[in-house]
């Protein structure tokens, strides 16, 4: 990072360039302290009586509609999303648009009103927002900003800090079929028909969680833009401790695999939109699969791995369905470009 | 609007195309209900034990630096005056980038410092953000999204409903001087030297006016895009009153009255980035100027003008220095794109 002079795409990517962008570049032009804590996926701002938690995304995804979803369904979920894994209860949202000057009002209507479905169904309002046009060019249409406010629940202790040896490690459901839903219908892929996005909002399944199981809950995160891999790899390094997962115990869905290898992609560092990671205390993981798989968006709930032990060099490791070892890494740089 | 059928640039500049594209298309389609209430600088968000406002804005200024100021500063400087003038407490800012390839590191770095200093300065932290990179096209380098959460002070009752009959009008100084700034330097003019943007947080203003005159100030705004045009038929429309303004007593830059002069643009609809419009009690004018007038931003403040009878037909009217009667109108579209 420290010589070079432009931005790359990569640097969007969610991956290792996008870490280094963060912590060499931005965070200290900022004049922000460089904690780990400042990483998550929302802050907290103590009011005079209430803990919130607040958290901000642009979404600049192509295409702007794409099976299961579009930008405005994305937007209003994912913003939810990272404030239900800091243990939040999503209270409000602002919405922002800055719309490209030509764009059809017809698009814009079809997303808006999803957005606003999004909303109503999640129960978190829109409560303000903004309009900028630009001229026509490079935002594609449409970029939009969406932030959201939340109140920390009572129950909630999450934190890297509370991850300890042995915790057990559970996943909501198949990976990247956000990713691969977008990147088919971008390459007009037959599988475009088959294939939906998992875009969601999984703040039912973290309320679930710590209502059901409280201080069992030790750290939450949504595997979004470097999907499991990159999760996995902050966790490991923030924690410092092995992770270990097991292949066969990840859910998969065979579309999004059989998509994945034409394209030459790695699931494990798809983009999800609709997928619970928590880690939980030792021996409470099935029944966190248990709560889980109430829910329809994460019935294929499961057990995928553990935390190991202490180490000053974390890795994580995932041993294949053929008994093999292979260390996950955290992604480089940007493996699919405008995917959420 | 309803016959139109692609987004044009006027649609972004805060005229009355922004109002239309806002009632007719984002509102409903967002299914949120179209009050008033809901189109002022923040919305409410009443938790547990606080209420709370919650603002947010795209920035997609272009050139991203100019005399005064810089994309960075505008963004962390205009999301706290939102917070400002509904009568909040800013408490926090996010800040999200969305980055074209191919931007100079360099230029990235200027323009975060100077949102880190301007938060300083403020004392309103940036405490969560996002980043992403999109191929190189019609960003133009950057667009910056800042939303802020305030707490509301106890003593403010502002709002519509509380301006009536006599009320006076304040104006915290002369107009335009950020619009003129922008668009001299982008116009390569030789007043870019002597113009410099009033970009600037209000929110000591705000704070001492609430703080001294408590329920005597009925509404606040900062006359940002669409300039004092755009922000006095507002509040006639809202009112359902007349207002009556005075030419000679609206303080003038004279270097920013010449550059509009010379670029034939109206300085009364020109944007401005750290300018105060209170509406206060008849009577309060002068103390509410004097109180003002102790901060160097507001240093040349006035009463400008009064709130006069109810009307089904609101009209905006200023008293030329000649003593003539001009009716000012809601800016229609885009005067100066790209300019906050």
């Amino acid at each position: 990072m420290a010589e070079e002079q432009y931005i790359r795409l990569a640097h969007g990517g969610g991956g290792q360039l996008t870490g280094e962008l963060l912590e060499q570049v931005i965070l200290p032009a900022l004049g922000s302290p460089q904690e780990v804590g400042r990483l998550t996926d929302a802050a907290t701002i103590a009011t005079k009586t209430d803990k919130l938690a607040f958290t901000t995304d642009n979404y600049v995804i192509q295409p702007l509609e794409f099976p299961g979803g579009d930008i405005g369904k994305l937007a209003v979920c994912g913003t939810i999303n990272d404030l239900a894994v800091v243990g939040a209860e999503p209270k409000a949202l602002s919405l922002a648009l800055v719309l490209e000057e030509g764009l059809e009002i017809k698009l814009l209507l079809r997303v808006l009103r999803s957005a606003g479905e999004a909303a109503a169904k999640a129960g978190v309002p829109i409560v303000t927002g903004d309009t900028k046009v630009v001229e026509p060019g490079g935002v594609d249409g449409m970029v939009i900003n969406t932030t959201g406010v939340g109140e920390l629940k009572a129950g909630a202790h999450l934190g890297f800090e509370k991850v300890s040896d042995g915790d057990e490690i559970v996943l909501s459901g198949p990976l990247g079929e956000h990713a691969l839903a977008v990147m088919s219908r971008r390459e007009g892929l037959s599988f475009s028909s088959e294939l939906a996005s998992d875009c969601a909002a999984i703040h039912s399944l973290t309320r679930a969680l710590l209502d059901q199981l409280g201080p069992e809950v030790h750290f939450m995160r949504d595997p979004t833009r470097g999907g499991l891999a990159a999760t996995l790899v902050e966790i490991a390094t923030a924690v410092k401790r092995d992770i270990e997962v097991k292949e066969d115990s990840i859910p998969v869905n065979k579309t999004a695999r059989a998509a994945a290898e034409m394209l030459g992609l790695d699931l494990l560092s798809a983009a999800n939109e609709g997928k619970l990671l928590a880690v939980v205390q030792t021996g409470s993981g099935d029944r966190a699969v248990e709560i889980l798989a109430r829910y329809e968006i994460a019935d294929r709930s499961a057990v995928i791995g553990r935390i190991a032990q202490s180490s000053q060099t974390p890795l994580v490791e995932m041993v294949t369905s053929i008994g093999g070892r292979r260390v996950i890494q955290m992604p480089y740089g940007e493996e699919l470009p405008r995917i959420c």
